[in-house]
């Protein structure tokens, strides 16, 4: 690698598969020895983590969902600065469980059509995206399944119900159709190693054909 | 008083009798039969108090000055939908100890300039200003000897000194100076009650003149 390092984001909807194919990613550069920091949203920095915490504990409506955006995009912007364009300019590779993307799927699309704010916020204060963005694509059924059999005590934002996860993944596909060129859809469906050789081989092409 | 409740708000300096007058005024008007809400930036709801904690604690570069910025306004953001706006609604009349030109001047001009992003923030998701702001203006060294002679754990923001204190009356002198129809710069030298006088002053004649 030269120069700046790369900055990829994992998204999809809840229980797709983003942070265990992130872990595997991460696992899979490092051995290569590539220098990988593996990171997540909300949250990834200290002072982000301590807005995470605002935002997933507490009643539901604790936040309106303009609040909710402009406490997201405070995160986010902490842990860029803080965290990630630090590691990128020392030439490692970010790899970020949720980004931006996410902001403009749950936040945009699920309490009113919010898209022009979060995407407004954004120019203003965050003003990039990942280099390479791998959307994890599963059925809501599946990954509804798969989100409520784990055990997670944050569960706010997976008690959404199927239709909602569809209307979510709508919303991603929709992201990835608009900008083809940073966001690969993958297949989420099989084994862990099935959907982990599908993520590799797509960094890989995705790199081949990077300038 | 007919309709929609009145807005006030408190601005100034650090020490220059904010918090002091707003609460004369409240129980003034209190006192003449009038429904009052005392309140204070940041902060004012539930909400609003806990993103307060994470901004007045800490070390002082715990945050950039991009994501104060949005912190403030998220907590401005729920303060004036949860608190400000029933309020208003109710025909109640709402005191704030600051508002929105404490961002401006503390934010916008301290750390770099950043006026332009706590405009279109404010523009994007908080599009109101207080129906009468009163601008208590005193000197930076009576100000500073005030504010330091006080007992006060969030004293971060008031570790200034004199010559920040300065930059900061001339920022709100020139708020005043473009929002003449809004902000009544009031004369802080004084008692405590020869300043409450003046503020009573103000308010009466400003009643008298609105619609
Ligand atoms: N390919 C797979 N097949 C079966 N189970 C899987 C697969 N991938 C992940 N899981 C399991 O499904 C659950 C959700 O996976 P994971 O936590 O990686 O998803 P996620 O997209 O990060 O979810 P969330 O949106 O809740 O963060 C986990 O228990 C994980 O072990
Ligand atoms: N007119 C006055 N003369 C002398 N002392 C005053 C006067 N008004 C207020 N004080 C005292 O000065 C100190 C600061 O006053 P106050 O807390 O009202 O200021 P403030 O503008 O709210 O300050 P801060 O910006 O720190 O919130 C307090 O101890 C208060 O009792
Ligand atoms: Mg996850
Ligand atoms: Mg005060």
């Amino acid at each position: 690698m030269s120069g700046a390092g790369r900055f990829i984001s994992f998204e999809g909807i809840d229980g797709s598969g983003k942070s265990t194919q992130a872990r595997r990613l991460a696992e899979g550069l490092g051995a290569a020895g590539r220098d990988v920091v593996l990171t997540r949203e909300p949250g990834g920095s200290p002072g982000a983590e301590e807005i995470r915490a605002l935002l997933l504990t507490g009643a539901p409506e604790r936040w309106s969902a303009e609040t909710e955006i402009l406490l997201f995009t405070a995160a986010r912007r902490d842990h860029l600065e803080r965290r990630i364009a630090p590691a990128l300019a020392a030439g490692r590779t970010v790899i970020c469980d949720r980004f931006a993307d996410s902001t403009r799927v749950y936040q945009g699309a699920t309490r009113g059509d919010l898209r022009g704010l979060v995407d407004q916020l954004h120019a203003l204060t965050i003003g990039r995206e990942p280099d390479l963005t791998l959307l994890i694509d599963i059925d809501p059924e599946t990954g509804w399944h798969r989100a409520k059999a784990r055990a997670d005590a944050e569960a706010r934002f997976e008690d959404f119900g199927a239709e909602m996860q569809a209307r979510l993944r709508a919303g991603f596909l929709a992201l990835a159709e608009a900008a083809p060129e940073r966001i690969r859809v993958i297949d989420g469906r099989g084994s862990e190693a099935e959907v982990a050789a599908r993520v590799a081989r797509a960094v890989e092409a995705w790199e081949a054909a990077a300038p």
